[in-house]
């Protein structure tokens, strides 16, 4: 006889994010029942965590299948790529249409837009949605941000919005959108996770070698910061994290290695707006940081070879570490705008219709960059739903104003100490780029029509005329075509 | 009776460089055949520049695969992607084993090493050369950089090194490496290239908008550049834009407009510096600064809404024009730096063996990133073939130790005089990151660790061991696999 259970939802691959949903699940009043390919997975979780709850344990696909309620929702937390695609191959003899397969895993946007449309004709519903808030966040109330087929969303919707995180009564989940879209916009919140925690490094690294304040001084300034515009999760972390002593009393950061470890979300990021044409510069130099820190023994020998400047600091400590937190806040807000900038390129490109206000509210709590400031960009977007980028918003062209004294001060400050900045930096030379009418790119075009006859458009001529000087005199008359430069 | 002309080789693709290339080919005494799709444009060409010159127009790939030597070359000078694809689709029916085809467009390196290796199942020998140098080049004097099947390099040989740009004697042409190595080194060249010139716009905005010198006087300041250190093609005709006048006497370079475009051999170079995880920000920056760029209407709207600060240049105009060349300098040894650590890492990825010195000689003459600095690279990688990193050269490291005084006050103060200085300033942060020893990702790393259970190494302990810390006492004992942060 097969057992008669009927859990509302079954899920598969019980790591540390797999596990915690399910207890989640599980403390929301859900049945679910789990599988992982290493069966005896399913045995230590049921024996361990688990015990006493009543979750279900299976030991085969077809056993998972058999004890869900239908519409079967089927959630993989599995290790993103080919390993989603063969859980799905293996799912399918097992399924029914109208089941529901939701791929919570880190899944490249693509994929899982090819997943919506391959599963649709086959009449399975799949849903691919980011999760945020890693094994705190899965076990207490994530972010979740769900895409893929609009019919399935009546059918996840109450679960899912009951297991996020709720900020003022509302839940951290919401339909984002078409296809990749949950997954897209993941990926945008993962790289300004990247963002957020490279500029927090390089606010401890100006504190630490800049002005020379040891660990739990500098857990003090960020325990301050973190009751102003700054308030967040990474930098409540960051104060707590500085503070912490190892088992002889010392602070334990000083004992951590140096050497960033990524999985892959952030460069995906980049790599997108790149593709996308999208001036994404903070991110990407916040996964370039990460990239340099991992040459760990290169730099070591690069240390004892290269020079830095004479500088040492001298100044009001305490001035510094207010310009630090007008750079941090500014730096952010421009992170922030570039993140929305590449959403809104992907929306246009897709055809997704994406509620940008909405969004910002999903974050707000349960992720990792959950902060009060999310509220600021939620209500710009209110205020406003068809804002061409967050920079012109009143409230942060306001903040920007204010703060771009304090952030001048510290990129320059740093420049001369010797002090690495390279996305408080990357980002002033965006904001300083955005708000020129004029840039030096006329100079860009005049070399490559000089070198390649790409032509170029004249101040004094409408748009989508072209010209092409024949600069040397030599030149043919014969316009580019193939040569790419 | 067929056509009994012998050709040396055929071309395909009638675009300026198509078109300069067999001109060039035709002036070192190479009999060469030429097709294009819109076969009018054959008889254009033939009728024009290509007059009384007895270069062979067909009008069909049959007839071009017949009036060929054997074993044949066939040149494809062809827009890069899907078209190279259906071009040889159509040639393989009229070609024998044993016969060469070449693409000389900016194609993809991946699809170099697909091509090589199916077209080697098929006994034909795939080259895949980077061209560079613009139409001038193509006519005067390329530089190239050939890569694919091996057995296919001394049937080239002659003519690709004939027709080259030569420098000291020496042809700037010669093997690369297998499969697609040649247009792996080529993007490599033009991210390179989209980083110098970048630079110089920096320069030039720097020298206009911040020390207030008109076009003419710029020209002066890049015309006495180009006799020390920067002296390079780009700097020379950079010098001479900025020195051209339009038709009423004003400096064309004014009438311009500054929205950049690119064909996307840049944003390669950066996607690519992303996936192998090599920290190539100048360039990645560059690219990002031309999109910027494109954002016309939007920058327009921007300057409007956003506050610049109130800092105007005081100075000698004379200390700031030195302070720009050390500058200009140092940061052009670190983008040339980023260069060859993709080039490392991607001869490491796929087995490849570059010859590093060899790259710099190729690209002395010719090709659009030509320099005497080249040399110094050249002579760099002769001096230690396993150099780790070109900053560690003393060469190198004694530039920068000159140049960081001027390079510092240049990010600096545009910083506090609200100048976009992007890929100066990112330079520099990782010149500062690269030569310290020790960095802040130890907190990153605790961060990671704290929210993800992504363990960290100690400074205390040997690599490889991981550690986790419960940092709040509530988390789990279990180890982080698939969540990615």
């Amino acid at each position: 006889m097969t057992q008669e259970v009927q859990a509302d939802i079954g899920l598969i691959g019980l790591a540390v994010m797999g596990q915690n949903l399910v207890l989640n699940m599980h403390d929301h009043g859900y049945k679910v029942a789990v599988y992982n390919r290493t069966t005896a997975r399913v045995d230590e979780f049921l024996a361990g965590p688990a015990a006493g709850t009543g979750i279900i344990g299976t030991h085969s696909l077809e056993e998972l299948s058999v004890v869900l309620q239908r519409p079967r929702k089927v959630m993989l937390m599995v290790k993103a790529g080919a390993v989603v695609d063969s859980f799905i191959e293996q799912l399918l003899p097992h399924l029914e249409p109208g089941d529901v397969i939701i791929d919570g895993g880190n899944s490249l946007y693509t994929d899982s837009n090819r997943r919506t449309r391959d599963l649709a004709a086959k009449g399975i519903l799949f849903v691919g949605t980011g999760i945020s808030g890693g094994e705190e966040g899965a076990r207490r109330g994530p972010s979740i941000m769900p895409g893929g087929n609009p019919a399935a969303w009546p059918l996840v919707k109450d679960i899912f919005q009951n297991i996020a995180a709720r900020v003022g009564g509302e839940p951290c989940c919401d339909w984002v959108g078409e296809e990749g879209a949950g997954h897209f916009v993941k990926m945008a919140h993962n790289g300004i996770e990247y963002g957020d925690m490279q500029l927090i490094c390089e606010a401890y690294d100006f504190l630490r070698r800049g002005l020379g304040l040891p660990a739990g001084e500098i857990a003090d300034v960020f325990s301050a910061w973190n009751r102003g515009v700054l308030e967040s999760y990474l930098m409540e972390i960051s104060s707590e994290i500085l503070g912490y002593q190892d088992s002889d009393g010392a602070p334990l950061v000083d004992r951590i290695l140096d050497a960033a470890g990524q999985k892959g979300t952030g460069k995906w990021t980049g790599i997108n707006a790149l593709e996308m044409g999208v001036p994404l510069s903070l991110i990407t130099e916040a996964v370039f940081a990460r990239f340099l820190s991992a040459m760990k023994e290169e730099r070591e020998r690069a240390a004892a070879v290269l020079r830095g400047p004479e500088a040492v600091f001298a100044g009001e400590i305490q001035q510094y570490v207010q310009a630090l937190q007008d750079a941090l806040y500014a730096a952010k807000i421009v992170s922030y705008a570039q993140g929305y900038l590449l959403m809104r390129a992907a929306a246009r490109e897709h055809g997704w219709h994406l509620n940008y206000g909405g969004i910002a509210r999903m974050w707000r709590g349960g992720c990792i960059i959950r902060s009060v400031f999310l509220d600021n960009i939620a209500q710009a977007f209110d205020a406003d739903p068809d804002l061409d980028n967050l920079l012109l918003a009143d409230f942060f062209a306001d903040a920007l104003a204010q703060a771009q004294a304090g952030w001048r001060r510290v990129v320059a400050r740093a420049a001369e100490l010797g002090l690495p900045v390279p996305a408080l930096s990357s980002a002033l030379s965006f904001y300083d780029g955005y708000r020129s009418a004029v840039l030096s790119a006329n100079l860009l075009q005049a070399q490559r029509d000089y070198f390649g006859a790409h032509t170029y458009e004249r101040v004094d001529r409408p748009r989508g005329e072209f010209f092409h000087t024949d600069w040397t005199g030599r030149g043919g008359k014969v316009a580019s075509s193939t040569y790419n430069a």
